[in-house]
């Protein structure tokens, strides 16, 4: 198992290859001092990177490896979609102990490649080292036509406050597998917060459209995101608790399963957040391709963020999301 | 102390505000999902990444903060400028512990920030976490117009092997570091090891002249280095100890200090090592602005790598730079 850093990565080099990510707008892979893009006439190029570290973001043991190879990239994407961008190539910055270097790398070469190939972003370079904990940075890039990105300061009062798919739902993914409930592989809540989807697809429509005036993904939670769309575009927001995807489960809600805590709250979802004009409101489908679009509430003048509750109270909107200096 | 993280990117947006750090051509900073940046027509992005992470590339102590904010982009953008690139912007990945949002994070800025502006290579995105220990990755965006990188895959036997600079300085500077000498913070072997300058402009006269066949920049030592390039290459190399640019202090050899021994395998100096065809080896100089350009050997058929001792004696040269997986 004792390998050295040139033949893991011709292992990484390998699994590109062969999983034919090599795209011709990709020039040059790994294996050279840096990889080299060719960036289409008329399009911005959009750059982003994510952390993902173990007992941060994924715990050795609970989390397969596939899916930390998965959800790593899937990530990163996400926040190509939330500019309205598409995803192009990707770095992968990993470090690893040396008894992750056999089953464990192969594994999550598997899902790594499996994400790339479905959202059709290719492996075009990175770097590795030894590491006691395994350590994941990815860089995505991206491209948009130039003028069409999706900001978060773009929101308008007035504007109308969408959310795709169900909220929380990946939490409670990560509440089952931590109850020790790793058999429900099957589960859909598992399924989301083990393989997220990003709404490239999604997110590319509203941009060319030109429906979205502000965008980003929900990453820690609409209690901590939405404020952070209100702030880059000094507004505020007042959102509807009766509106809310919530997860609808044949479960009773209990302290644990509070299906509207978590739609608050739950992180890890990677679901769009986005405002629309009002007069473009009956543009947006109930679905777009099988995700539902949710209306949750609108952006008001001022900076406050409220909460309409069921029963008509509002209520100050509290941050609970996740914030790794405070977890 | 106790930051949260929308607190710590908007420090670190501060800090890319005020140095002026902000380029027409980055299209958006921090704190959007993602970073905008607008290609030229006619050239090729360039992408790298490199991880710089505690105990592993630095030590707590050891290695000031503001080296270590300098050094984190200086080894990302050496990588660039290997490619013949010019450096365009940067993402910053950090991980931190709660003790280190304080001091160290302001120190670790105002060395970034130098390096920042020395390589003209703005601030334009990044992500942040909390850690026990300091983690750190850098993906630096450059450009080269298209046709000109120079890759490590271009050389061709008969051609004539060059280094830029002396090698073996930044490892004898490690060495005084950790020998207690931190009060050498003048000597200059320590100011390499701390405050490495990637041959940005080298690099770039190298490829635009198309004076360079195939280049890399020596991050891990020679011996360990020229193996990929003649790998690439595919190809052999034969090298001249006499003729190696080692450090000339006015100091005996010890087994500590062998020079010869420093620039065989001494890792960190961030020099260009580069190949040459003979009709235009007239056409390098021996300075270029005062470093020194240096012949050592050259490209051989076959695949071996052989370094003449001065006395005549021929050897295979072995890799005893830095693995992260042996060391």
């Amino acid at each position: 198992m004792n390998m050295s850093e040139s033949q893991i990565i011709e292992r990484l080099r390998l699994a590109a290859d062969h999983a034919g990510l090599a795209s011709s707008r990709v020039r040059l892979g790994m294996g050279d001092d840096a990889a080299l893009f060719a960036p289409r006439n008329g399009y911005q190029t959009i750059l982003t990177c994510d952390w993902f570290l173990e007992r941060t973001h994924f715990v050795r043991g609970l989390h397969p490896a596939d899916a930390v190879g998965w959800k790593c990239l899937a990530r990163a994407v996400s926040d190509i979609a939330a500019m309205g961008g598409e995803p192009k190539c990707f770095l992968l910055s990993l470090a690893l102990p040396e008894t992750h270097t056999g089953r464990w790398l192969g594994e999550f070469l598997a899902g790594l490649r499996r994400a790339a190939r479905k959202f059709q972003c290719p492996l075009a370079g990175g770097d590795t080292t030894r590491r006691r904990e395994v350590l994941v940075n990815v860089m995505v890039v991206g491209e948009v036509r130039t003028g069409q990105a999706v900001l978060r300061s773009g929101a308008t009062p007035g504007e109308v406050l969408f959310v795709s798919g169900s909220l929380g739902e990946a939490d409670w993914g990560l509440k089952l597998l931590r109850g020790g409930k790793r058999r429900l592989r099957n589960d859909p809540a598992v399924e989301k917060h083990l393989y997220p989807e990003p709404r490239i697809a999604l997110g590319r429509w509203l941009s060319s459209r030109k429906l979205a005036t502000a965008m980003m993904d929900l990453s820690d939670g609409l209690s901590s995101d939405l404020p952070r769309l209100c702030a880059a575009s000094k507004a505020g927001a007042r959102i509807a608790a009766a509106q809310l995807p919530t997860l609808r489960l044949t479960r009773t809600p209990t302290e644990r399963f509070d299906p509207m805590a978590l739609a608050l709250n739950g992180g890890d979802d990677y679901e769009l957040l986005f405002t629309v004009r009002p007069s473009k409101v009956r543009l947006i489908p109930t679905y777009f391709q099988r995700i539902p679009l949710t209306r949750i509430g609108e952006i008001t003048p001022g900076r406050k963020l409220k909460l309409v509750r069921p029963d008509g109270r509002e209520e100050e909107l509290v941050s609970r999301g996740w914030d790794p200096f405070w977890s």
